[in-house]
């Protein structure tokens, strides 16, 4: 067969060809651009073209500091294009990880959005790689700033050329994007995508019984661009000429609504957060959702409250899935099974609720001290990854050696994986709680603990016991309207009918706000420190 | 990212990992079997150990010579999965390509049909390379033969080793499969089919956008497992775990219809012959046909009458398709872009009846004298594939330096290309006319003259022309009904208002029979011959 390398430019290509008319639809600080495939295909190449002329190398990394927009979009094609690697750098780090993951990947250029502007100005005598700014806005002057030497992407667009042509002889496994992991448990990691990695990716977004992504779409990433490629959904859209809704700066749930309403958005993907918040404003108001096919979520558990809402309140089917930076991220997506279709409503919904099984092409198993776990539901082990998408190394990074090894990603995630495959996700290895020898799961207790009327939130951690090894101490935050009725006792006895004795925690901390990640997940480190205290 | 080889037994081992209750119906000589994915991945696996035994080593070629069964479908994976090549021999070739193909191929073991066990005893003398016969059938004693050494399948089945593992260090640019074309224009030329084509391949048959296979699905490849991997359909029910249904020897229409009705089949295949034998079973006798979501037809040119007819009159939706023995199959397929869905039906229908755009991942262009042809509909060339499931040489043949030029297939095929990218064959290279320096299509002759209703069916073909060069000359089988009242010109006035004067054949031909290769395409070659006399 032909050794026509799997790589990014083509998809653009394809859009160019087959969908010149179709729509990409860009909300800028500014205004809303509407623009064609056939428009973003020479911006691209012009895009391609100018940072050539800027004197990146082939090879070299590019960051975006972006929002989801056209820009962003012309950069994910533009920058693998012309045999760079787009580093999408995460706009919600703090200072400190900021320097680090820009300095690390050792970006040349960064493509910044005019309002994150002041975010780069204040780290930049500490950017040790960068050596030009690119300033992403819809304005014809360049803005106020002490970033040099500084671009205006219009004015790179302008002179570029339109009709460049992407590089032609990169191999599959050259890289082509980059990306850290949230710093969920500590430094950020880095990790780079290959064309082919992401080319595959994209395949499997767009098979019947995963995502589906089909030219028939109009696909809305919520999920920001600046991380993990959106989810792949902007490389679906574009191959499979989907019309593209980016919905830009300062997304508010209200936002959303309006554009799934006014564009006729077919599907969607974000984190819960994100619905929780839509949720909120279809309580309030109502938006015509019927467009709707597909809401895709992810990123942390999907509560199977908040699903039933969605599909028995407003007829909006949900997606439960799963993926991590270090995989591109697909790796398991919750579908029912042909046979599974007339099962009662809730048993549906318990298996919808879960992370689901794996999509084709991608290998799952699960260990734990007792070598490979059963597919039972009940075993519990660490969940490990095998496949083209997945990463076999963080960048110049001595984690590796702990994460990759014999092959398989070791995820840090704790599963159970039941008869049908399906897998559940019940906490991460390091926020597991080992009691005696046998594991407490975090997760199961706070999402017990938050299922309570009166709770806003909650979060279990471990604490060092003197005969158990470790025992869960829950940290809560109750709503503010029963602040003064809630007790320790309340808590527990609460959960008492649904646990194990040995289960229950030995502690509720009552606070104001659990320490959160800049993507809004339980920083557990942090609060096992506050704990302590 | 991971190093992951696409290769084929992982595709087998995810049904048993996630489907193994998922069924594989066979029908068979003697019976109609009911296996599970659980079960073919132990025989398959059983069959892979048995060929260790037998001396099969890596690269080499099996042959198998079998009708659509579990069997089949065993060898499929079996093969490739202890590292040899599947040749899957058409089993309804002339005794003078069926050894020319096996010698040619290098076949060293032949899986056999019982009853076609006398097709190969014909020709075993002639045979060089072959050193096992291995013969399919449910009985328990050997069948009478003059073939040796015979084994039986099951009984190699049996002493095999149902947990055996697949090779492991596979590269997947290694040979996985081969299979010949039909011969329409000369001796049959091999093509090798790689576990990376085949991967990526069956890829593209789950994408929403093209056949979009599903676990939902109940697959009957009617499209023989002989020929081009049966376009794919085997290996996409397995990998994403649909029920497969596959209908055996001597299939009739009329059991076709049956098990659409009895097994629910959802999605089936086939050439245009198999359809238009099914639309007579229907318009006889009343079948449920409303489990059907996609039928998929290609191999030759599907009629417009015969796709209305299925949609309007029988609501069964309908896919053309196109490709080739070179191409793993799927090249193009026919389906509306989200805004020509509102077009008027006859328009719709218009778009439905051609070939197609190029599904993900394969590029095509044409070209004609004057360079690349344009996207107008009009312009004809002849069609250029590239991609990572398409052939880059032929097995040892000297034809490859032509039909592989610059990185490019070279079909053979003539075609239209209209602004929405989808193609139009009008003919092939060979068969077209050249007529005053400008070309006629033949095909699309021989389209009008079947769409007379005295007409059974017609061919066209080029006779040498002392002043224009070449002319046509219209072959036409009449109706037994209407063969006395039929007339020359009744053929040509029937023309006259469809085509400009010049296209007109200058002689009509009235024959009992137009001479058909083994899959019943017009062997045009014959038909010239016959013509000259
Ligand atoms: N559907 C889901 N349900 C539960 N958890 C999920 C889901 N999707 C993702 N996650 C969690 O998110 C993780 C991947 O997140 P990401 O790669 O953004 O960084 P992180 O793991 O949070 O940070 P770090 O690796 O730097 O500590 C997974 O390993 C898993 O713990
Ligand atoms: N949907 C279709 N419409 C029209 N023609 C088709 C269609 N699908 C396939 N074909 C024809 O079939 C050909 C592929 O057939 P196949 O590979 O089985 O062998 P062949 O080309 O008929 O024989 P050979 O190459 O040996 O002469 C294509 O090149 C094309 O001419
Ligand atoms: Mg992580
Ligand atoms: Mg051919």
């Amino acid at each position: 067969m032909m050794n026509t390398p799997l790589t990014i430019a083509p998809m653009l290509e394809r859009a160019e060809a087959y969908f010149p008319k179709k729509e990409v639809v860009s909300r800028t600080l500014d205004t809303t651009h509407r623009l064609t495939y056939k428009d973003i295909g020479k911006r691209t190449r012009a895009l391609a073209s100018a940072l050539e002329q800027l004197g990146v190398q082939r090879g070299e990394r590019v960051g975006t500091f972006a929002w989801n927009h056209h820009r962003h979009l012309e950069a994910y094609f533009g920058i693998p294009g012309m045999g760079a690697v787009v580093h999408m750098i995460n706009i919600r780090l703090p200072e400190e990880h900021l320097v680090h993951v820009i300095n690390h990947a050792e970006d040349r250029v960064l493509l910044i959005d005019e309002d994150l502007l002041p975010l780069i100005e204040r780290v930049k005598d500490k950017l040790t790689s960068v050596h030009s700014y690119v300033v992403m806005t819809d304005k014809d002057e360049l803005p106020e700033t002490s970033l040099e030497p500084l671009y205006s992407y219009e004015s790179l667009i302008r002179d570029g050329d339109e009709a460049h042509e992407f590089l032609k002889d990169i191999d599959e496994n050259e890289p082509a994007a980059m990306c850290y992991t949230s710093a969920t448990t500590g430094l950020p990691k880095g990790v780079t995508y290959t064309h082919r990695g992401i080319r595959l990716h994209t395949f499997s977004i767009g098979l019947a019984d995963s995502a589906a992504a089909s030219e028939n779409d109009v696909s809305m990433p919520v999920v920001p661009m600046f991380h993990v490629n959106a989810w792949g959904m902007p490389f679906a859209a574009t191959w499979f000429g989907s019309k593209l809704v980016l919905p830009g700066p300062n997304v508010t749930p209200k936002l959303l609504v309006e554009l799934i309403q006014n564009e006729n958005v077919t599907i969607t993907a974000g984190v819960p957060t994100i619905w929780l918040g839509v949720l909120q404003v279809l309580e309030q108001e109502s938006y015509d959702m019927s467009s709707l096919r597909a809401v895709l979520c992810g990123g942390s558990a999907a509560p199977k409250g908040m699903i039933e809402k969605f599909e028995k309140e407003y007829n909006i089917p949900f997606i439960h899935a799963y993926g991590m930076t270090e995989t591109t991220p697909l790796v398991t997506l919750a579908r029912l099974k042909s046979y599974q279709q007339d099962l009662p409503q809730d048993d549906q919904l318990d298996i919808r609720s879960k992370q689901g099984m794996a999509v084709p092409g991608i290998d799952i198993k699960a260990i734990n001290e007792n070598g490979d776990i059963q597919w039972d539901g009940e075993d519990m082990g660490e969940l490990l990854i095998r496949g083209p998408w997945i990463a076999d190394e963080y960048h110049n990074d001595e984690r590796s050696a702990e994460a990759f090894q014999d092959g398989w990603l070791h995820t840090g995630d704790v599963v159970t994986i039941d008869e049908e495959g399906s897998i559940n996700i019940v906490d991460r290895t390091k926020d597991l709680i080992k009691s005696g020898g046998e594991w407490i799961s975090s997760v199961e207790l706070e999402n017990a603990i938050m299922a309570h009327d009166a709770v806003q939130e909650a979060a279990v951690v471990a604490v060092a016991d003197p005969k158990w090894q470790e025992r869960p101490v829950a940290c809560v935050v109750v709503r503010d309207a029963d602040k003064a009725s809630m007790s320790k006792d309340d808590v527990i006895d609460y959960l008492r009918p649904q646990f194990a004795k040995w289960w229950l925690p030995d502690d509720v901390i009552f606070m104001d706000e659990i320490p959160k990640t800049s993507v809004g997940k339980f920083l557990k480190r942090a609060l096992r420190e506050k704990v302590k205290q």
